[in-house]
């Protein structure tokens, strides 16, 4: 029994250095992307939202992204691959984040100074933070996205996924509530996922383009964005709704 | 007299003509594309709020972007050139559009089809659509630009421009009014777009990036978005209200 106690004191202790002092001022939110466009990348709508949001909310934020070639390259316009280069998704989203982003293995070391966790969706979530889009149920998320993950939610503080990212959560959270949005209607033309998700273990909410799915246990948001065929202000909405039940959320 | 009479009814039939029919329900907005990324192309955040804004004010528009090489990639993490491959504005810009998006040529037979003309900021705009970033007030605006320009400005057809691309409509359109944001203070860090547009014989007002400037005479709506170094929710709401001033002035 003393030596249990010694142990979890030991724990506590662990991660209180670990988790820091989160700042009761200003939110500060860590955003990871996975390149730039939605066929290979981040989402560039969902990610724009997502900082509009974080600072339209009173939050500061800072972008990280893997330091690692892109699976592909994607040519948007002809819809096929691209096979004259490779491109690196940290560069590629330091597009988005106009040159102010680190790598991910910066977060590793600084999380504490994080006091949440964003992921914009987008085929980059399912081809360079996990193999999702090559495995389906069987995908594994890459090592540094899923320490990231823990970091967070061992520390106990909030983790936000729009579109297609709760697909990670559903991988490393077993029995995570997370939505992916809608399994019927034309508009939701990923709705394999869904199936895929609960295959992992996920519970999976049905829900629109304007709702958010929380998590208490997790302290998992999420919301469907263009999981869903819609318009530019629905899915904008959608995010904001999601960024601002996140900052509030940040005690 | 006769004669001259003649020739301006002529003129007349054939604007007619070139214009077409503004549809009265759904305004049509052409927004122009640049490529994808801050350094490089059309700037992602301004984009995004422009396809976003047009959408919640009810209009819908469609992507142009002209099919021709950038002029240089520049790896937005290292903030140098990458001279290890090409990219084409159409494919970049088409990352932004999320496939949807035309080449700047189709835009030029089917302009009678929108009801006005949008431009966001970025590098592309000096680098790919014009030559302003290598020549400042003697620059050039690429042929098809100015055919574009000029197109929708003989409709009489409003055209909105963000951040630098009202340096476009400095040189095309001869003693213009614009707004590139203010001459003064450390949060304008672009100061001398506002002289070489003056050089160019441009009348420029200093405005705050949450205000627009409107030349009733040319119907150009203009703001300075990221000319000014700004929070992302300030730019949002600046471009916002630009978008809206538009789509109300679509008759």
């Amino acid at each position: 029994m003393l030596k249990l106690l010694r142990i979890n004191v030991q724990k506590s202790t662990f991660q209180m250095a670990a988790c820091g002092m989160a700042s009761k001022k200003t939110p500060n939110v860590a955003v990871l992307l996975a390149g730039c466009g939605v066929n290979d990348g981040s989402e560039i709508h969902e990610a724009s939202a997502i900082l509009t949001h974080l600072s339209r909310n009173g939050a500061q934020f800072q972008c990280f992204a893997p330091d690692i070639p892109q699976m592909h390259v994607i040519d948007h316009f002809k819809g096929s691959e691209d096979c004259s280069h490779k491109r690196n998704v940290l560069a590629e989203s330091a597009r988005i984040a106009r040159g102010s982003i680190s790598p991910l293995s910066d977060l590793l070391k600084d999380h504490p100074k994080y006091d949440a966790l964003v992921i914009p969706g987008g085929f980059g979530v399912a081809k360079n933070l996990s193999d999702f889009a090559g495995k389906g149920p069987l995908m594994e998320v890459t090592e540094d996205v899923q320490k990231a993950l823990q970091g967070f939610h061992e520390c106990k503080k909030p983790i936000g996924l729009a579109c297609i990212a709760p697909i990670l959560a559903a991988k490393v959270f077993k029995g995570v509530t997370i939505t992916l949005g809608k399994s019927c209607g034309d508009e939701w033309p990923y709705k394999d996922a869904i199936e895929a998700a609960q295959k992992m273990g996920a519970k999976t909410e049905e829900k629109g383009v304007l709702e958010v799915t929380y998590d208490c246990e997790h302290k998992i948001f999420s919301t469907p964005a263009f999981m869903y065929n819609g318009k530019f202000h629905e899915v904008d909405d959608g995010i904001g709704n999601m960024i601002k039940e996140l900052v509030k959320s940040i005690a």
